[in-house]
Formats: structure tokens, C-alpha cells, sequence
């Protein structure tokens, strides 16, 4: 992969950005300059100290900064948009694990994974979160590629051991321990941008045992954690059954300790769970108190047929939520059209559930897509003193108008019409220009 | 606008379309054959009959019927994708008014037209029907430039007299029938692919009177009708109010004789209502013996947080369906989303309000978004034999997979990647190459 190093740059052209869930800024023809890969700030006129850095001009184009996609799989990327009459799992069973099976061979592994990359580099996505499958070469082989790239990433290598296909189940949790515990050693420093994160598939598909495992590795290296939470009805029912003694969903988890900040133990654990379309109150209880962030994803729900999450109601009890494409659950990597699927789904809530809390604005949810599951990797998703430095230029001149546009109102057509699709024209993530 | 003309024409490639609701072909390398405008079938070898004829060699990619869009406004395409927080009486007085207010000035009304124009072209539809202004001589200018684009289209001069700023009302029901009237003459047989259709706003903003003009209007050039159905609670609730003597918000149109075929007159009105988000059972009833065409517009339902259309139903009960972008409560002309949206907001009805009926497939949506629609121009939406001809040629090698999908999968991802944004390589219109 091709990109310019830069330390120290400033970008041209009408930024925004997020400053809060109801604060968008915007600033047309205005500076913001990004110093040892740390934004300083955005500014009308080019302050004096900065005049000799490299100005990267792009008048009348938009500045934003990165999406920030905290659930994607890997793996599924190949079979996006298709399948998608099935419901969840029936589609696991169907699609999903027969594809994750190739994964083992990594030939196949490593054409694949340089299309989903190639495709990520291209997309509006700066950071990402990132399931592989259960094969810890293969997961290898992505992480490198993902290092290459120069975008910024927690990957997880996936353990499962019941409720699939033989040859996606580890063999036995000590065998998946210690394969987990190699991709583990082989990983944590190995790359700047590119970290492992513990990644138990779901409940139904982990037994007591690997859980257990998982506990111990994630207390040895202090990993933060990924995975699936109350997605769907039948999923669900399925947790009970085979997880009698959790009080919830979330709670086998965190009865291994997976689960967000354990403030009893004062283990901090730095969680996310996709989903929780349908998370009881006692869930997003626990969830708030351990600081479990929320990835909310409303294409995959939609297509999946699995319901719509209540992130108002989330939102405003304080739970940390951030956007996921979860492709292939969710059809596509665009982060534009799960930003707009997001408010739009919001909508549907109101309509079909419950009319008493306002949906989720456009602004919201470009919060939600930058900063707020920005938050997972530090101070992300923002041009404001401090942040790491992340910019997507946009040509939305691509979506004609015959009248001028104020930038919020450019920046709401561009993302309703996925310019993320085809009008990129330049992005940055800290010291690299990577288009 | 520069198209090429062909009597006759054949295309090789991937062919893939509709027979049924639930029947989706397609041929590897197959040919489809146009012959003077009409389509002679699909073939697996070319027929001794037709290899006189140019053949467009699209070896590899995809070639689709072009999609049919029955509910799109030409002047709202200005600000698609803006404003999109509000709910339609609002977002109707605040966003569409003052912009539809403009084209009085023909100027402004070319400028923005010609954008509409270019991108519909650019788009994977070929037929369309299209609610212009108020304004005679902009919708006159509106047609002008359809027909010169090569795709087919109805174009209605809107008519409105009350509920609306008053720059937007006609001035009285005489003055307004007199410029209908004007504009019908001018435009009934000047062009071949682009005629008048009646369109009375909706209810809420046409008085009795004007009503009345309108179904004499109706009746003396046997034109089809085109208007908005019970899409919002507030709307119709407005009706009622307005309209005491209807029984049901579809009876104000058919007290007037606008509302499909009548039965005891023997006056066939070919006609479009769009939405039917919350038709009543009465209401759905007397569209089936009228054989009104419901426009189905699921990104318009969910922007404008009207709802969701129990599309299912009106299906098993033998309605007419086609989808329309309705831009600009739709935010994108892309048929491929809102072909997409119909798949998804029918899941979410499944999760959230009835889950006795199976969701909208996806075969069943495309074809709705070819021939469901396109049965309001005839034999539209295929490649059977005798169908009107259109295609559109993808090149779904931009959605990169490290395998072979069969075509199906192919069709399937293409729509649900947006390909219609950007991966358009050929279009055809009968005897018209206009990509």
C-alpha cells in the first residue's frame, strides 16, 4: 500500500465537525492543523507558528474527520449484500461460518483480507474494530494488512468452540488458550496501529471452559475485549438455556470477568458489545455502571431482521455508543449509509414503539460515528486541541445543487447521498496521507 | 443531451430480471434482443435471426431491465438529503414550499431541472412518474429536457390552491383549470416519451372547486392522475377536517372521479397514489376495485418518520405496487436504496408490528422496482418477450470478492452496494443508447 508520511500538515478547505451530540462546527474555507499526529485545533486564519508546515489545499471540498466503525468482521466482507433474506441464525449456519471456514487456508485468507482492506482504505473509516475468524494465521495476516494500510485498528482473533461447524470450533479450551495466548504474544507490540482484542464470537458459541480461558488471558495482558450481546430473540432464549446461572445475557460475561470495568475487583476492562436491541433494564444497568460501550448497528439489525435498539433511551441514561457497519450482517462498510440508517431506524422506533423520547438526529448520529465510538480508542473522532488527527475530504460537488448549501447542510447531503462511496478525495490518519 | 439512436440492437452478458414476484432468471453470456423498441426474449445463443444486428458486447457484467420510478418530485432533488430531521408537515413548510416557490423564475427552474435531468439519466431508472411545480411553463421546460434525455416519463403540472404560502397557490380554481388546460394542449402529443399526468397535490392543499376542474379536466383528455395517500397521521387527520363527506381519505379523490377506474361510469383513470402508509381497510378496498397503483416509497416513509406501508398485504390482496424514490422525502434517486429500503423497512414491520406475514424479499422487491411500477406504462420492467425495452449495464467487478458468486448473488449485491451510484456502464432506452 502506497502512502506519504508527513510529520507536521495543515489541511484547507470547509471543516466539521462534532463537538457534542448537538454541536456540529463548521468553518468554510478554514485551517486545521494536525502537529506529531495531534490535532491543534481549527482555525480561520493560519496561525504564524504553523505557516511553514506543508498546506494541503482543498478550498470548497469537506473536511471531516474519520468514521469510526467499532464492529466490522472481517471475513464476511467477501459476502456482503448477499443472503440477506435470512435471519440471524439461519445466516450464521448458512453463509457466515461456511465462509469463515475458509480461513484457514491462507492463501485464500490473504486475497480476501486485501480486498476488505483495500476497500476500508478507500471508505471513510479511519478506526475499526475488527472479528477475523477463529485462525490465528489468517488473523495475523489481517493485522498485518491492516498495519500496512495505516488506519487504526483492534483486531480480534474469534474463540468458539460449540454451536458451529466442527472446523470452526477450537479444539478444546486449552488448545484454544494456548493458540490464543501465541496470537496474543505475537501481536501486543508487534504494530503501532494495529492491536489485538480479545474476541469470545458470543455466548452460544463459547463454553464455560473457554470463558474461563478467555478470563485468565484477558488478566494476563490486560486486553480490552469485543463481542455480541442480546441481538436477537432466539439468540437470546439460547444464552438462558445454555448459561442457566447468568442473571442476563451480559452477565455471563461478566461472570468471567468480560464485561466492562469490574469495580469490585478494580479490573478494567475495555469492552464492547455489538447490538443489544434487546438488553433488560438490569443489562444496560450493568452496562452503564462497567462503562461497556455500546456498538449500536442498524443496517445489520435491519437486515437481519433482528429489531431496533433503543439508543435514545440509551443516550440518555449515559451509555457509551458507537456506530458499527457490521458488515456482513450490515451490507456495506459505508459508514455514511450506517450513519443514516441509524437516524432512519431511530425514526421507525418513534413511529412503530415508542413516541414519548425524540429520535436521533442528524447530528447525533454524526457524533455517534466520529466521536462517540471514537471514545473506545482515546480522544477520537474530532478536529478539536488534542484529538489524534484523522480528515476525509469530500467532493461534494459530485452531489449537484443549483444553490449554494451552509457546510452542515453540504455535509447532511453528502453523507444521505454516500459520498463515501464515490467521492473521497483525500485522507489523513495522524502522520499519514493515505489517499 | 447526446444519445446514440439503434432500430435494433442486441446485448450480450450476465442477464438477469424478473418473470414474477417470486421469480428471478438469469443466463450466463446470454444475449437479449431489441427489435424496434421491443424486447424478442433472452437467449443462450443468438438466434441466426439477430446476428445482423450491432451487438453491445458486455461480456462480464451485469444487465439488468432499467428500474421504474412511480413518485419522485423534480424540484425537491435540490435539497435531497437536507432537512432531514423533520416530520412532512413541517418539512413540506419549511423545506419544499420555498424551495418549489422558485421556479416561477424559468431560469432558475432550467438550472435546477437540467441537474435533475442529468442525474436521473446518470441513474439506473428509466421510466418515471414526476411531480414538477405549480408553475406551467417550468413543468413545460421540465418535459422538454425528459424527452430530450431518452427516458420515458409522466410530468404533472401540480395543482394547489390552498394550505400552502400563497406564491404557491393557483390563483382560483377557474384561472388554475384554464393554465392546466393550457399545458395539457401544449404537451399531450408534442412529445413520445414524455406525457402529462394530472396531479392535484394531495387533499390538504386542493379545494372542491378545484377538484372539480380537475375532474373535468380529467375527463375531457382522459388523463391518468397522479397524488398522495394517507402517508401521515397529521395529514390525515387534516383531511378528514377538510373533507367531511369522504368516508376515507381516497374517497376525496374518488368523490371527484380521481381514483382509478370507476366502475358504474366506466372511466378508466389510470392512477398513482403514493404512500398508503395508513390506508384504512375500506380504503385499500376501493384501490383494488379501482386498480389505483399504490407507489410504495420506503426512504420518504422513514425520513419524513410517517412509517411503514403494509406492503405485504396489500400484495396478498392483489393491489398494484411499484416503489418511488420520492425525492426529496426520499434522500437519494437511487432505485437500488430504495429498492433495498423496501427489504428492510418490511423486516422491521415483521419485528415491530406484525410478524404473521413473511417480509418483502428480495426478488419480490426488484420486482416491484421493475415491473411492479412499470405496469403503470404497460408492458414495462422485463425481457420477456414483447416487453418495451430498457436495460442497464453494471459492472459489478467494483464490488471486489475473492470468489464467484452465481448471478443472483451477484444482482443482490450489486443493488445492495449502491452499484446504480457508481458503477453504471451502459443504458438503454427502446432504440435510445443513452449511457
Amino acid at each position: 500500500m502506497a502512502y506519504e508520511t508527513l510529520k507536521s500538515y495543515v489541511l484547507k478547505g470547509d471543516i466539521c465537525y462534532s463537538k457534542s451530540p448537538t454541536e456540529l462546527c463548521s468553518i468554510k474555507n478554514g485551517y486545521v492543523v494536525c502537529v506529531d499526529g495531534k490535532s491543534k485545533g481549527v482555525f480561520a486564519e493560519l496561525p504564524d507558528e504553523y505557516t511553514l508546515y506543508p498546506i494541503f489545499d482543498y478550498t470548497d471540498k469537506l473536511i471531516i474527520p474519520g468514521m469510526v466503525d467499532i464492529h466490522i468482521h472481517a471475513p464476511q466482507f467477501s459476502f456482503r449484500g448477499t443472503g440477506m433474506d435470512l435471519e440471524l441464525m439461519d445466516w450464521l449456519a448458512s453463509k457466515t461460518f461456511p465462509e469463515e471456514a475458509k480461513y484457514y487456508d491462507l492463501e485464500y485468507a490473504e486475497k480476501a483480507y486485501r480486498i476488505f482492506v483495500d476497500s476500508l482504505v478507500k471508505s471513510a473509516t479511519t478506526h475499526a474494530c475488527i472479528f477475523a475468524t477463529k485462525h490465528r494465521e489468517a488473523t495475523e495476516k489481517l493485522m498485518e494488512l491492516m498495519e500496512e494500510s495505516g488506519l487504526i485498528s483492534y483486531v480480534g482473533k474469534v474463540n468458539m468452540d460449540r454451536e458451529a461447524p466442527e472446523v470452526l470450533c477450537e479444539e478444546n479450551p486449552t488448545i484454544a488458550s494456548r493458540d490464543t495466548a501465541l496470537w496474543i504474544e505475537n501481536t501486543l507490540n508487534k504494530y503501532e496501529r494495529t492491536k489485538p482484542i480479545l474476541t469470545p464470537r458470543f455466548i452460544p458459541c463459547c463454553s464455560v471452559e473457554l470463558l474461563t480461558k478467555l478470563s485468565e488471558l484477558q488478566e494476563k495482558y490486560d486486553l480490552p475485549v469485543q463481542s455480541h450481546l442480546s441481538e436477537n430473540h432466539k439468540e437470546i432464549a439460547f444464552v438462558k438455556e445454555v448459561m442457566p446461572k447468568a442473571k442476563f445475557y451480559g452477565d455471563a460475561y461478566d461472570l468471567y470477568g468480560l464485561f466492562g470495568e469490574q469495580l469490585k475487583s478494580n479490573k478494567k476492562v475495555k469492552t464492547i458489545m455489538a447490538h443489544s436491541v434487546y438488553s433488560i433494564d438490569e443489562e444496560v444497568e450493568k452496562m452503564k455502571e462497567n462503562c461497556v460501550f455500546v456498538a449500536h448497528c442498524p443496517t445489520s439489525n435491519t437486515n437481519l431482521s433482528s429489531g431496533i435498539a433503543p439508543i435514545r433511551k440509551y443516550l440518555s441514561i449515559g451509555l457509551k455508543v458507537g456506530l458499527g457497519s457490521d458488515v456482513a450482517g450490515g451490507h456495506t462498510e459505508s459508514m455514511f449509509q450506517t450513519l443514516c440508517s441509524a437516524v432512519q431506524v431511530s425514526k421507525l422506533y418513534w413511529c412503530l414503539k415508542d413516541n414519548s423520547k425524540p429520535n436521533l438526529s442528524f447530528k447525533e448520529a454524526f457524533y455517534l460515528a466520529t466521536i462517540g465510538g471514537g471514545e473506545f480508542f482515546g480522544k477520537v473522532g474530532s478536529f478539536d486541541l488534542g484529538y489524534d488527527f484523522t480528515a476525509v475530504i469530500l467532493d461534494d460537488s459530485l452531489v449537484r445543487r443549483p444553490f449554494e448549501l451552509a457546510i452542515e447542510g453540504r455535509l447532511e447531503g453528502a453523507v444521505y447521498s454516500s459520498l463515501d462511496l464515490f467521492g473521497i478525495k483525500g485522507k489523513f490518519v495522524l502522520d499519514k496521507k493515505i489517499i
